[in-house]
């Protein structure tokens, strides 16, 4: 009997920063990526497919902007956005992983569930927005857009102009995580909570959308929690976390206890906004589980000792 | 025990076309088709949902084109522009039934699963790509870019310009059909099969992706051949089909056998790219299943005489 994984898959999966982002160059990136994925199906492992979409939801952004100035075309609200790449991003996986497991003589389903995840509209993220997303504008037209939309901008620290920021409450729930489950178990592989999840606050009994991003890692990390999975692992573009990062006593993480890691996120150890959020989605992981996280890269993969494994004791 | 039922939502269940396609509009449009459908979920019937995207894929294409020439954003081919619609029109789906069935005090989940559907890469109509999609352009910028990518330009009969026209091949199968059956008949609501479903081919036993789109009342037809549904209807504005439209002796159709509607099929009483489609899919589902199928509008579900109702015998 395989275990029961969830894997979140970082942004470059899909775009790498050098690339122009073509549909092909995007095909094979994932196809790479799931070709990686491809040793927890050997392994006999049912697996939950996570993702991030921070370059594909910016890209939605603009061409919602420009739909609008060129073509009068409805620009919409940043739940919307989420929910067109969960679409195209869960169809890539699928292309990319169904060919994969042609080659390797394998015949798993895999399915996307547009997924929907639950915040709290009195998160206090939202009283202090900080993501920033979207086109940038120049100071007037931020002011405007602001006055008809009550949308906040901030002035980006590099002098690029004014940007929409966002907030980035905490995932509290989600949305038909036990179907995910149910298929998960039966063998298919799940592609969920892409882009960390539609955002949506409860009302009147009911979800709707609200302009937010939920971070992707948190959003696996409690899916992973939802379905009580084996495993947890966060891919990214480097094998293993480090404290000392970049200093002479710079060290590499292989396998440390969740206290370890608690007192190096306390100890600023980690870069916010990249390994430090990181490490609290395995963390919470670990904590509410008792079972592994890993943080690694994806030709880590399959390597029993790889990546910087956090575990309860 | 209720029965299995398939429903393909016609494009103004989301988009009126007198409506500026706002995201509150269409959430309103949309809550008001699944208020009407709660007459299946009272009934005690499992529900599948398939729907069109005409109006959205439409501006998702007008996005990608602004997007490419104001902020070099790249523009993506058809089959990624519908996972966009499946996951944005699912996700207003979701929004709008979980709020009717909250109203009425339901508890059944909704669920859209992304899904691709196989075409045949010899079929027919690739030889012959009729159906125009995306933005207008002067003849010159249609020739360049038929140069540059392949495509087929024709000129627009009503003189608006030129587009892109792409095949709308037959649906063979539904991906993942078999995950959509299971899940509809444990009582969840299933969004599948959205815009005709993503078009692939088989290549080497894998699918890739194709430009084409796929009618949408034929993909939910398969769908509910494939899932051998108890009764298949298409949405769409009117209540019933009618013969002689338009004429003195105009009839409005109730109860017919199949073999009546193939007869009108082949005298040429319904309007090709309306009415003769949803009755060819209508008529496929019958001759596949012997159950019957019904074409009418949302405000007449729930009145058992209501519709035109496409029986064996």
């Amino acid at each position: 009997m395989g275990k029961l994984v969830v894997v979140a898959l970082g942004g470059n999966a899909l775009l790498r920063s050098n690339q122009k982002g073509t549909y092909k160059e995007q095909i094979e990136n994932v196809t790479e990526t799931c070709e990686a994925l491809m040793s927890f199906i050997k392994n006999g492992d049912n697996l939950i497919i996570g993702h991030g979409n921070g370059p594909q939801v910016g890209n939605v952004m603009l061409q919602h902007e420009a739909g609008a100035k060129m073509f009068e075309v409805q620009a919409m609200p940043m739940d919307f956005c989420v929910s067109e790449t969960q679409g195209s991003i869960g169809y890539m996986i699928e292309t990319g992983f169904r060919k994969v497991l042609s080659q390797h003589g394998y015949k798993h389903n895999i399915v996307t569930l547009v997924t929907r995840v639950l915040v709290d509209a009195n998160d206090p993220m939202f009283k202090n927005p900080t993501k920033p997303v979207g086109p940038y504008y120049d100071k007037e037209e931020a002011e405007d857009y602001a006055a008809a939309t009550g949308a906040i901008f901030k002035e980006d620290p590099k002098g690029r102009g004014w940007r929409k920021v966002v907030a980035s409450p905490k995932p509290l729930e989600i949305n038909n995580i036990e179907l995910v489950e149910l298929l998960a178990r039966q063998g298919n592989i799940v592609v969920t909570a892409g882009g960390g999840g539609i955002p949506v606050v409860e009302k009147d009994g009911y979800y709707v959308g609200v302009e937010a991003v939920i971070d992707k890692d948190l959003a696996s990390s409690l899916a992973a929690v939802q379905v009580k999975a084996d495993e947890f692992y966060i891919l990214t573009d480097v094998p293993q976390a480090y404290i000392n990062f970049r200093k002479e006593n710079e060290k590499a993480l292989g396998r440390i206890t969740v206290a370890e890691a608690k007192k190096y996120l306390e100890e600023g150890q980690f870069t916010e906004g990249s390994m430090a959020p990181k490490m609290r989605a395995a963390v919470k992981f670990v904590e509410e589980t008792g079972h592994d996280a890993v943080i690694t890269d994806a030709t880590s993969l399959g390597n029993p000792n790889a990546g910087t494994r956090i575990v309860k004791r």
